[in-house]
């Protein structure tokens, strides 16, 4: 109940600081016999991690992922199954400053209020470097779920005011999310949200931005009834990464303005419908229909810029944003939207098979 | 883990259905030794029931809440407090035509494919009717983060296009909220707000509103890092209200545009900080500062017009919206908010007490 | 978190004190479109009851179930199950005099340490009344898993020192459990213990005894690795009853001076084994054999005579047990083993379920 | 909920197979700034390491524990605690014939009708070797309670038909219990334990018996009414073990046979008790005297002797045990039953520190 563990069915535990010895996890109630693809989780988390790109913090990590069980020639066998992920570059004298020090918007006064006592280094637990062990595990259930027919996309719907509509989001060329660096769709946009995110860069400044997810194939009834609701899950998923401060699903906040009569989506008579205002979740419960939801990530604390703050004994002080960072959280946050996007779908799967008579 | 249970330590289970004999449920984890005002709970039900003005539906409940456990002498023995609201004016003859009938947007399609077996009378367990329960837990836990010197304040901050500005929702004279019908504080917004409801009530039709939360008073250090962080929390509990399609906290969906040079909250010497874009939370951890958040809802999807739509069979038909219904969620959606926001509340406050060395 | 949730995918919470309006509980996780034989589930409460025989005590409770929701037309929907009992024959005045003073080997004083403020009359929460809850919750499941195939059979092993032999044990005739009122299947033992009991009683005195229960039909597989054994859920499910304070799974207590060559339980070609010294789990899941185990209950601590004691300022009083108590729990113990069972076994029935690739 | 992990606040994930890479686990829950001694936590892994003495099994491991996070500068983060151990002298080779073949009583079949894919070197996952992660998070468990004024002792008290008495058992001179290879503080039955078992040892076979364990010092209030009840969890952790059958709290099995009026524990003034027969527990809940269980484990099912019994396919097989192994599980058992009583207790110090107002 301390938080590092996600899920009911499928649960991810995950351990590590920033700039300990490593990170890692522990995946338990990943079915047995299921053939493991070692060398796709390993290009999950390349899409995640340092150093991929211009547009990226530079850190260099290899983020090798080490499987240490419930993996057994070459398949599953329903035993937890434990990974680490070494921490290599790790320049914690980067950040002997900060030791007493509160960077604005940032986990190190909370965390210093909660605890007492906190790995400073590089954000210590707070730091997204926690999310590797996420990709990890979102890696496996994305090769169980595709299995089963079901598919995951996210790609970047926003960078500052630079953003697709909501008609362009759903109806996404998938194909072409990869082909740029930014990993948004639309291939001209991409080429501006990279332009402006060199800038910002340029002046050791951050911006926000949006993800946007699209889960196609999945098989109406997912999801439970009441507090455990599909979108509620999902919401909680995205919100619970790192620099996230929105979710909606469907319509969402856009959808607040329409009439009823607008939004309702009309079915057929295969039980699909004309519309999807509903994100493909009725009730808290899939329908069937695509469920795209969209995430918004706040502009990255860290600047390379001076700024005022104050230190644990509240002496004003000035920091220094020193280290590698990213100028924007979206590019790499893709995977892990879609990790966490598997997680949460893979644990309804798990739920549904159990609710059977 | 069929959904019915919110909470790990503070816990309400509920049960129901909009036409059964009666609704209720169970709160697990209350301290022992508290006094109960029970007239207290019962007035926020009130805030909450149908016919208490002429923009809700004209459905007549009394729910009156029975407490059956829990509390002896007036005050909490540390037992669960398990409680019923009876159903008294379930018309479910209205109803008689949509056992095979799929109403559009709404659980009937979702429901019947998860489960084959449904109760259609009023929307069965799909109803918002079982939020009442919530109410009640919510009241509850209210009273006991009043006496820690938390407060909840939710109120409507738009209708359609209608709505307060981001600057206006951090300046909230909380006592002009009950003063209107709506139960927006800004009086002349709220005009607006009732006579545009009347209109598009006189249509049969619906509209989405937007429901803002601000609370006060709560210390730093609750929230537990990773995956159960306080907004993450907070966005699972919102969004597992009917209708909710969106979620937001601090700056949220306006915060993507902004740079971090203009986002970040810079401390003051006692820690508190000059802006509050974060809405009162950092690393998914309270700071000290005022937490707020929004949450959108879509338009209630029961029109009182003709619509095309299916039954069971495939077969087209028409459906006539019947039964006596909201022309926007919002304004009873108020009270719910703030009890969801209770027991989220609630729950990290004894998570964090356990926390203690 | 307050221990009124049993069971993760089938859970059962209860609440209700012996002398408040009403027990009752909801189950979640039961699922759809199973028949509910109302009948079946009043005739399980009948066999609890008190009053039902002349060596139970002679409290008169209807024990009727009233179910709220979750059953519709007679089968389920899915929905939890929402059910009260009411409290009837509470004489509370017999209870006035215990409102300052403990009862030795009561929970009286443990409650009153940890909560300070407790419900006294008739034990409150602590008493034995609760496990009606279970019994209602426990005959759904019973005929959910008696429709896979599945039997559970309760009956009484021991009171005092007269007792049926390992062997006995694993060779009932369950047809001869209920043809008598102690509820064990050897008639002449049971009228010895019969016998036994009315002169305990006459006494004013208690005395402990066992409850064996035996699961037919389960197949190989359930139970889950490592944490979460079948025996060890058992366990736990049996310890939790009142007044219990011991359990043992297949050979038990008696396979400690075994050798391992008399001990392990030699295959036959169909995976059957040719003793069943394991109870029908190895390495925490069931192997298709019968499972049997043992629960141990202490004497009542209720007695109808004179005892010294203190009362919450450390006096030293005198109590003589009033109200209408049982001589020996395990008559009335077996329906609530049987339950508890069912609750165990129903719960990784659907736990195996969501195991499945 | 595949069962890898333990507790509610506390909790421990465990991971690994017996011959697999690494066993290991994380711990969730654990407070912030408490220091940490390594070397009391290696010397708890020392004293149920493989080949520490002429009575357990050959097979030579190091046990080093390597922490991975959540210690910082030798104290406590707040944050998971994920640790390893490697597995070092795994001889796989001897478990070869063993990929097809069930051992009669071990846990080959169950897994293979569970999971139809399983890692059979060493038993995988059923080996007791994953109990050593249990041992690490129970020294830092013992270490928390110790600070608190708890100790924990466990020792054996039975081997075969060797046993302690009752009265022995309440009045143990815990110094004693290290001073013989058994771990039974009785030094002349000790004696005659190790005498016992290398007979046995020589036939290539193996013997039952059990391990009490003692907890003083804990306060009055710990436990949770109904279903978490103080004893039902130590029961559900010791069932838990490897090779567990049994389990009984204070007078258990023997107290059967009693009167209530020879059972009932009378009060003191200071509200301790003249007699233990409770164990220290009422209602389910800590009354202040020591808390007294007992273990009863069977003969372990490795032996060094030929044994009929199948394969896979159903054929008949000749089997001879191979590898090194314990004549009797108890003396190795002794801190496991230690660690997983302190996983209790610390699981339940959490919860009570969160029942306050």
């Amino acid at each position: 109940m301390a938080g590092s563990t996600f899920g009911t069915l499928f649960r991810l535990t995950t351990f590590g600081e920033s700039h300990g010895a490593a990170i890692g996890g522990i995946i338990d109630g990943f079915p047995a016999n299921v053939s493991v693809d070692v060398a796709f989780v390993q290009s999950e988390l390349d899409r995640r991690k340092p150093g991929q790109s211009k547009i990226v913090t530079q850190r260099k990590e290899a983020d090798q992922v080490q499987f240490l069980s419930g993996i057994f020639e070459g398949k599953t066998t329903g035993s937890p199954i434990g990974f680490v992920i070494s921490n290599e570059d790790a320049k914690s004298k980067d950040y002997d400053h900060l030791k007493e020090q509160f960077r604005p918007s940032h986990a190190d006064y909370t965390y210093h209020q909660k605890y007492g006592h906190r790995d400073h280094r590089g954000g210590g637990r707070s730091s997204a470097r926690e999310t590797a062990s996420r990709v990890v595990a979102g890696a496996l259930a994305k090769l169980f779920l595709k299995s089963k027919g079901v598919s995951i996309h996210a790609f970047v719907s926003q960078v500052g005011s630079l953003k697709l509509t909501s008609a362009q989001i759903q109806t996404v060329n998938f194909a072409l999310i990869e082909t740029n660096l930014v990993r948004c769709p639309d291939p001209i946009l991409a080429q501006e949200m990279e332009n402006y995110l060199l800038v910002v860069k340029k002046k050791g400044d951050t911006v926000g931005g949006c993800v946007s997810c699209v889960v196609e194939g999945l098989p109406a009834g997912l999801g439970e009834p009441v507090f455990d609701k599909l979108h509620a899950d999902l919401g909680k998923a995205m919100l619970s990464i790192n620099a996230a401060k929105g979710f909606e699903i469907g319509s969402g906040f856009e959808g607040v303005s329409m009439l009823g009569s607008q939004h309702n989506d009309l079915f057929l008579p295969d039980g699909s419908t004309k519309t999807n205002h509903s994100g493909g979740v009725q009730g808290g419960i899939s329908n069937g229909m695509p469920v795209y939801f969209k995430t918004a990530f706040k502009p990255i604390a860290t600047l390379i810029q001076m700024q005022p703050s104050i230190d644990i004994h509240g002496n004003e002080v000035e920091l220094l944003g020193k280290g590698r960072h990213d100028p924007c959280v979206v590019p790499r946050a893709v995977p892990i939207v879609e990790a966490m996007t598997a997680l949460v779908i893979m644990d309804f799967w798990l739920r549904q098979q159990a609710n059977q008579r």
